[in-house]
Parts: C-alpha cells; sequence; structure tokens
C-alpha cells in the first residue's frame, strides 16, 4: 500500500506487521511468505472508498512496522518472540494489523491483546473453529488456536461470534466443542440464510453484551477478526 | 481421501477407481492425469458432513481399487480393458466410483451397468449433452457418448435428465438430437430459474416412471451423473 | 475463432483485429499479447447461440484482419498508426471489433469512429471512469483516455453510460469528474441494485436521445464499448 | 517468424507446415499445441546467422502453410490425412519443415518423401530408437516409427545414424532392434566422445554411401532429422 | 517406478518410504510433498541402464513402503516416529532408500543405522556440510544435521567425504567446522578439478580406512548419501 | 539481501537502488517488476564467499537506497528522474548497483557518471551490442543504448569491450557498428575458445589505456557492465 517503513510509533494510528510464520500448519505450507505477497499486492490499492467516502491515508496514520521475529520450526519459541516483539506497538495504543502466516499466530497476539484489555470478543469469519484439542500430537497448532484461547482466559466466548463454518470436518464434535465453550456457530447454510445485515445485528447484539466499565474501543475489540490468514490450502 | 488401496471386494460397499484415458478429446487432453491429481487433492477430504450429519467412512466401506488398464491411443481397445476390469466389481454388488479420465469412458461403464441392471437412468449435470454423431471422424468420442449409448440401448433416455447445458454450440441440433433421443434437456438458463428444489423434484419423477420389476437402487441409476469428468479445456 | 485471415474488406461484415500495445499502462503491462491470447482461445468458441438463436458465422461474413501496427515505448506514435490502419476498415463500412491492448488504444479508435459518425456514445462496463488528467505525468494513458475523448469532441458524454464504477478509488473527485464531464455514471453498487433489465433501459434512453438527422447505426454507437480490455493487473 | 501465411507453392524454397497431433504418445500429450506455441516463440527469431554469415530470409523464400488437417484419437486416419496433405509440397519441389506433433507423425511424412526420392537416409539425434514392434498394444505409436519405417522401405537403414540414444530404456533389447534393423546406433555416451566434428564426418561417410543415380539433395535426406519433436515428457 | 506398495517384507531386497517433513526448515518449505511428486514422476522411470547393462527391477526386489509417520511442527516427535518405524526395515536387512523430506530426517535415519552396523562413513554430495551448532535458535535443523550425527557416534567422520561445498555461507567457519570434526571437505571448485575417477578412488580410499571387524556392506555404507534431498529454495 | 533501507549516504560505500521501468522494450515486458523480484530472491544470499575469502558485508557498508522515480509509458522523462535522484549518490561518492529494468536505463545512469568522471570504459557481458540507431521508430530504446552512449561522448569505446555476442541478427551490421563505433567485439565463440583467464586480460589492457591522470577507481569503470538486465524475453 505504498506506507512508509516505520518503526517508530509516536503519533501512529495503526501499524502493518507481518508474522512470517506457517509451521504450526498440517497440510500445505507457505504462509510464511504471506505477509511478502500481501505487500507486493497492495502496491495496488487506493486509499479511497467511495461508498464509506472515506479516505484511509487522509484519516489514520498508517505505518508499515516491518515484519516481527519468527522462529521457522518451533511455534512456542515464536509465540514467545511475538508476545515481545508485538507489546510496544499494543502499549503504544496503536492499532495492530497482522499479515499473517498460519492461524496459530492468533494465540500469541490475543496473549498481548488481553493482557492490555481483559478478555476479547472474537468476531471470526472462517470455514473452521479451530476449536481441537490436538493435531498431530501438536497442542500449539493452526487447528487449536480458539480452545487454546479460551483456556488461557484470553477471549470471552458469550461475547464472541464464528460465521461461516462449513464442512467437510472430522466429526459433529467439530463445530459441538466451539458451542461447549460458549462461542455462538454460525454454519455457512445458515449465515447464507441470514444475510449480511441480520449478521452484522447478531454481531452487535454478542458484542453488545460485554462488561461496559473497560473503555474498550471497536478497534481493539474486532482485532483477532481482521487477520489475514492465508495459510488455506 | 486417504483409502485403502484393496483389490479384494469382499465386504467392500464402494470402490473408488481410476480410467486414466484421455485419447478420445478434441482439444486440451491431460484427464489421463485426472485420477492421480483428484487422490493427491482427496488426501484434504474429512469424513463428517454436517448438513447431512453423516460420516461416510463410518457409514460405509470405501476402498482405493487403483486404476483400470486403458490403451493410450486407442479408444476401442481401452473399452474393451475397461468392461473387462469393471465387470467383477459391478457383479460383486459393489456401487463403482470412476475417476476419469474423459467422457468416452464413460460408454464402456454403460456397458458394464446395462448389462447388470438393464437400461439405466441418467443424471447429468453437463454443459454439453454429448449426442453427436460424430467428432473429427470418430464415433467414439468424447462428444459422442449418449447418442451412442442410447443406440446400444444402454439408457432409458424417458427416464433421464440431462441438465445445465448451455452454449456456445455447433448449431440447435446440438440440443435437438439430445430431445429427439428422448432425454429431458433443461438448458443452463432454464435451471438456474427452476432451482435446486424443483430440479431435484423433476428428476425424481422422471427416474420414478422407470419400471419397478427390477428392484434397481438408487445408487445403481444414479451411477452416470457421479462421474468426475476433467476434460474440460 | 478459425476465422480466415483475410485483409480484403469487401462483402465482409465485421472485422476482428489486434492491437497489441501496453506502454501506456501504470502497474503490470501484459495486454500486447492480449490479441494472441485472444486468438487462442477463440479456437473454442462455436458459432449458435442457444438463447439468442442465433448462428453468427451463417448471418454475418467476420475475418480476422491481422494486427494493427503499433510502436511500443511511444503512445502518440502509435496513435498515428492505428488511425492510419483502422480508418480504411471504417471507410468501408465493415464492423470493427478490437482485441486490445490497454485502454489507451481506445482514443485512437475513436478518432477514427467520429470522423466518421460524429460525436458517439459510449456504452461501458468497466471498475473506473478513466477520466483522469494525467497519471504519472502522462496524458495520453490508460486512466486518461475518455477525458481526452471529450475534450476532443470524440464522445457525445450526455449520451453515454459508464457502469460499473468502484473502489478503491483515489479520491472522490475520480468519479466526479466523469460526471462533470456529462457522463451518466453508475456506481457498482448501484448496478447491482439495477438489475439487467433496467441498466439496458437506461443505456437505451441515454443513447436513445441522441441527434437522428444522422443515421447512427446501433454497432456504430455501440463499439467503444465492446472493446476487450485486458490490461487489468 | 513473422513468415507470412502462403498456401501457393509457386516460387517458394520452403514451407513450414504444422502437424498438431499427440495421439500415439503413452505419457504426458500435449504436441498437439507444438506447432502454436513454436510459431509463436519464433516471433523473436532473427533472419541473419553472424558464424555462417546467412540471412536465411534472403536466401529463401520461407512461407509458413498453415497446419495439416488431423483426427484426434485416431492415428491411421491422421497418416491418411497427413500423406494427402503433404504431398503436394514433396511434389512442388518445395523443403518440407514439419513442427510437430508426435514422433507417430514422421511415418507419414516418410511416406510421401520416400514414394518421390526412394528409400531415405535418416539423421536422428534423440534419446530413444523407436524401434520397438507394438506399445500399449498399439503398432502405430510414438516409439515404433523406425521399426514401421524399415518394414515399409521407407528408409535405408545402412545409410542412416541415430546418435544420442540414452537410458534408462526397458531391455538391452530396446537399442538391440534398432541394430539388428541395420542402423548406425551411437549412444549418448559416446557422442560425447565423438564430439560434433568427427560425428558430422560419420553422418557424411553413412549418408555418402548411398546409391548417386538418383540426385538425391542434402536437404532431402536430412528431413526427417529435423523434425521438432515436442512430445518429451 | 509403479513398484507395488507391500509392507510385508520377507524377500525384499530394498524398500522405498517417503518421509513427508519439512518443519526443520529455514527458507521455502515443500520438501513434505517430496515424496509424492518422486513417486508421480518415476512412472517414466525404465529399469534397464544401458551403461551398466543392469535390470535392476530383475536383479532386486523393491517394493514401496509407503510413508513413514510423522508430525508436522514438531521435529523432535518426528525423529521418534521414524526410528520406531524405519528399524523393522533395517532390522530386517532391507535395503532403505529415502524419499525426503527435508535434511533434518537424515538424523533419525542414522539413528536407526548406526545403532545396527555401528558409526558409518558419509558420502554427501551437497552444497553446504550442515554442520552448524544451530540455526534459527534449533539444534535440530536441516542445517545442524551432521554436527548432530558427529556428536551422537553415528557417523565416523575420518571415513567420510562431503563433496561439493560451495558459497555464499555465512563465515569461513561453516566449513572449518565441518573440517574439525573430521570430515574430508571437498569444495566445489576442487571437486570440478579433482573429476569423477579421482573423486570415486578417494572416496574408496576414506572409506576403505573403516575397521573391518565388523562384516559393513556396501549399502549400509552409502546409505546416508544417497537421500533425495528436495529442500532446496 | 537483507540490507537496511537507508537513504543518508554518510559512511555508506555501495547503494543498490532499483530502476523499475521496462518501457523501452520491443517483446516481453516485465522488467519494471525486476527490482522486487531481485530483493525478494536476495534474502537467501550469504555474505562469505569461501574463494575470494571475503565477507562483503564486514568489508562494506551497504544500503538499499529503494527505487528510483520512473515515468511507464515515457522514457525521456525517466530519462531526467534517473539522473536527479541517482546524482547525489554518485556525488557522494557512493558505489552505484542498479537492479533494472530494461537496458535503455543505462544511458541515464552513464549521463550521470560521465558528468564525474569523464567518459567511461564498458565492460559488458551481453548477448548484443545494442548499438542500433533506432528500432521501432524508438531512438531511445532497449537496442539503441550504446550508440546514443557514444554519440553523447559517454564512453571512451576504444577502452571498452562488449563480449558474448551472438545470433540471431537482423544482419552482419548489427555487430559492424559495434566495431565501427570503436568498442573491441568478442562474439560467443570466440569467448567460449578465449577462456576467462585470457578474456580477464584482454580487459585489463583495454581499460588500463585509458588516461590515468583522473584518478578512475576501478568500481566507477565497470559500473555500466554490472547492470542486472532482467528485459530477456
Amino acid at each position: 500500500m505504498r506506507a512508509p517503513h516505520v518503526t517508530d510509533l509516536s503519533g501512529v494510528d495503526a501499524a502493518v506487521y507481518g508474522i512470517p510464520f506457517d509451521t504450526a500448519t498440517s497440510y500445505r505450507t507457505g504462509a510464511r511468505f504471506g505477509p511478502e505477497a500481501i505487500r507486493s499486492a497492495s502496491a495496488l490499492i487506493r486509499p479511497y472508498h467511495p461508498v464509506h467516502d472515506v479516505n484511509v491515508v487522509e484519516a489514520l496514520s498508517i505505518v508499515d512496522y516491518g515484519d516481527l521475529p519468527v522462529s521457522p520450526g518451533d511455534t512456542q519459541r515464536t509465540y514467545a518472540q511475538v508476545v515481545k516483539a508485538l507489546t510496544p506497538i499494543v502499549e503504544a495504543g496503536v492499532f495492530p494489523v497482522a499479515l499473517g502466516g498460519d492461524h496459530s499466530i492468533t494465540l500469541a497476539e490475543l496473549r498481548v491483546l488481553a493482557k492490555r484489555h481483559g478478555p476479547l470478543a472474537l468476531v471470526l469469519l472462517d470455514a473452521h473453529a479451530d476449536t481441537w484439542e490436538a493435531y498431530f500430537g501438536q497442542k500449539y497448532f493452526h487447528g487449536t488456536t480458539f480452545k487454546r484461547a479460551v483456556e488461557e482466559g484470553l477471549l470471552d466466548a458469550n461475547a464472541s461470534v464464528q460465521a461461516g463454518m462449513r464442512g467437510s470436518v472430522y466429526a459433529a464434535s467439530d463445530l459441538g466443542t466451539a458451542r461447549e465453550l460458549g462461542f455462538t456457530v454460525i454454519e455457512s447454510e445458515e449465515l447464507r440464510v441470514l444475510g449480511p445485515q441480520d449478521y452484522g445485528m447478531l454481531v452487535r447484539e454478542r458484542v453488545g453484551d460485554r462488561p461496559d466499565e473497560r473503555s474498550v474501543r471497536f478497534d481493539e475489540v474486532v482485532v483477532p477478526g481482521v487477520h489475514h490468514n492465508s495459510d488455506r490450502a
């Protein structure tokens, strides 16, 4: 998007950063090259959106913060690196926009965000709930992210909506677990019937049920839902 | 789909087999690599379907029977090879699922199926009716399959539905021939208006008109319609 | 489309010609190979359209006129070459069908067509209005075509419709300029609401407002709208 | 090579023509698109060769004769079509340059050439001798061409050289057959030791042994060796 | 290579097996699909080698043992799985041929082989020595394999030859470490001067220095050198 | 190469910069994406070269200066932009390393370098001499660069060597012109006979003949020869 490469966060509204990591992937890897590919393609993005009548570059100060450090082959070490590198961005009150990377990286980001804001509401559009206990013997993997997040107290599942779930999956329990954890789960067929308007209202209703003594701002709530997940097969 | 490679059919419900043949193709070949490509991609298939609430691997014994022998460059010899190799599968009462291969191979399969069950009802979703008399001087080719099948008495055209037909075609007679042969032909524009529900009912009505003294089971009727044709340009 | 390569225009209804030029492109080039690629793919086109019940090859004499001369790297010189080469086709009353090439070439074609027919009505389906004043310092470029065309008196903007405009764009003025020039501009969201029928009626209404002392035929009016623009990124 | 598309052979020295056929191929097809691809790539060819100091376009009248008719899926019918279409070129004394197409098409060309000139000397650079009796049950196939050619009396094997043969092959007899037919066979390892100069002398010696009462010109002898075979996997 | 899929090892001379693992890779992954790709390409392999005059399929009983189990994302767990699965092959005296997979998997194989045969001689043709201490903080990674192997006593470095080493590398110590570990290291420029004959003699000399009270067979010695490493960028 | 993006040149030895321009290309464009592709691939480059025993990153301060501004579609305007942007780099005594871009950009660079150092010696390894008068009517194009450079007095042709020239070309004069301009031209066949050592000595001899009152450093002389030209078809 031709944003300047800046690591000084003073006066910055939003920081785009890459997490070039795909070790926690069961099938086809390559999402480690996602940040590079998204940046390359973004050269064509133009800042004015005619429907919303907003020039995002004039309205906000957006910078390219570069890539966060990762350790290919080592998920847990990468989590620690992401937590360390992301904390100053979040502490500075800068809106974080991640370019992934496989789904597993979301857990590290939630650890940083929940430390500052408490349990978050998740608004997820995805084909899978990512609430398995383990996969290929791995507890920290691209299909286990949101079970770990609830277990670690990073998400308020009752304020969260997972929509677009569709098969084929391994078993009925694939979606059952997500519901047992408290998530509102909307399968693909339901979402199509629901339509954009009613889906939006449902999201507002769930997210709006959250405690308001903490002045949670809109951007912080939605963050986990805007991750650009590129580890699809 | 990670199914075991098995050629012993006892206790088997359905056998997947490849027919790696594309000689009878007018334009771009390559469907001979279709079975390999489908098997490779099927590694991602998961067995549970949430809408139908069925785990297909638990419900049925499905095996990968391997590829049937073919003769690249020789359509008629390949027909004889497919008939010989497919007969034991069909005679064992195993549900056959073919991975093609170009459209011409369907004729060989119909010869085996009709020998056991009599003329079959065809439920075809395709852009073309494949009822030409000949193409490039070839009587047995990917565009002539269903004319040959009716001529050989393998299909009950009055119980059959060809849907999704769309241009461009060579002449009005391209679809006219299919109708003259007795097929119910639903063009693409009609199918869009009809919708899935009414299309399903129309298919049931046509197929249901068939003689019932023969205990034709659902699977046998639909077989020719589930062929995975991959010889599109 | 397997049309004969003919440069003698007597008795010809329509001539297909390529303009293999992409110099006036800001991002990804390659449209200079568009004519070759379109011709190659057109080998699969069949002449009968079942919905309109017309065999276009029987109804019209269509020839492949080859490519017009161009100068890679030099937009203005190419314009002069296209004007010189296209004039005999238009003067012969043959319907011109261009295979582009980037958007900039349309200006050269409009110069030839307007010389014969006077200001033309434009029916454009595109994501952008192409009415910038300049881009990368270039007045003759793929994003400036229709501003230049109005300035040169080649288009009757009041009789023209630009539909499908959508973001992201640089500024609100991107579409504002097109409207100030007199074009009817239908944004993508409006077009989806409008639907094909009402869009068709609106086009007829606008185009029908044009002066009728010149016996402008339908084909001539629509010409600029049928350009096959292949310079999308 | 930007040669004109011409089918009138008067005054023509050499005619380039395509044979877009790949039915007789055991593994990967696609050579039917060879003529199109070679023509496209040839746009970059320039006519002057600095080492030989010759401008081939000034020295010879070369035309693009277009493609000969073929029947995809039917090797024998294609042979008949090639023989019929190629005969006028050869009878006119025009030097034929074929763009293949799989190896099987060479047999049809040899039938035309031998009819005019008698048994020919073959100068072949290839990895295989193509002298199998049959393959996949096919007598006319890409691996059987030169056995058929000797059997039909089209080649003078004693005046012919097959060089570059290398494994892996099915059996020792793969090359043994070629030698039994009378060909001089030079395996890949021998050819590397021999070097270009000695290979050239060996070819001249073999070809030079042929009867000289027929004024066989150099070009006619070498023809089968210059076929551009593109059916490699 | 169209070898039968067999897991019963009685009477088997050599077993080909895949290790579809690429987690321990610093840059471009994808080697997990290496076994599938090698098997697909091997369909063209023919069994007779004319220079060595051997038909490998007649001389040996070779089977495709399938893939060994792995855990994507977890190198150490994969090592344990490979050791467990490979042990019965090696214990049965069957010659193992691995299809990788990144370089890290060699360590697991050496653990199995050294347990049976004692420290092995390594004959490696590669661009890198893979003797780093760690990379991206990982001790078990594709660039650390042979340092670990020496440390674990799996290799007899004095009997081993690493040839083909070339830059660019990070530091002079990249090759220095290999030499300090005892390996004979032949850089790319030296290997080119040495030539195949002298290289072969040097390998025999080094390997021949090994203790002969253990009846080490040829295959066991060379095994680590025949791994098909496909994790190159 | 993971070099830092720096535009402050104090203390810098060498600056890598991109010129993403390919307008002056006759056939396949795309070199405008060359700088991005070279930077992406350079992530794998390691700084130590074992043969020369040098760590280039320790020996020199190398920075990535970013891309110079260009005007797609307008060669002359781009020349002016490159001259303006490159001058401060050259004036600062920083060694310039360009990532192209088509051959035409070299002329702009030579204008900057010759202004500081006087006429330069060119050491070119290429298949073409690029000394045409014009191409497609364009005087400033990828095939005319070095004729313009001599005409503008930017090169000392007598001190310059063009090596690797090979056909096919349009005419004998393609290389003749280069020789008439004073260049030493070594054709591809000669270069192969000459070998690296003698070629190096010939270059030193030619370049060494230049006046030595100006303290021309080696790097400045060779600059035009190290351009990474990526506009090959």
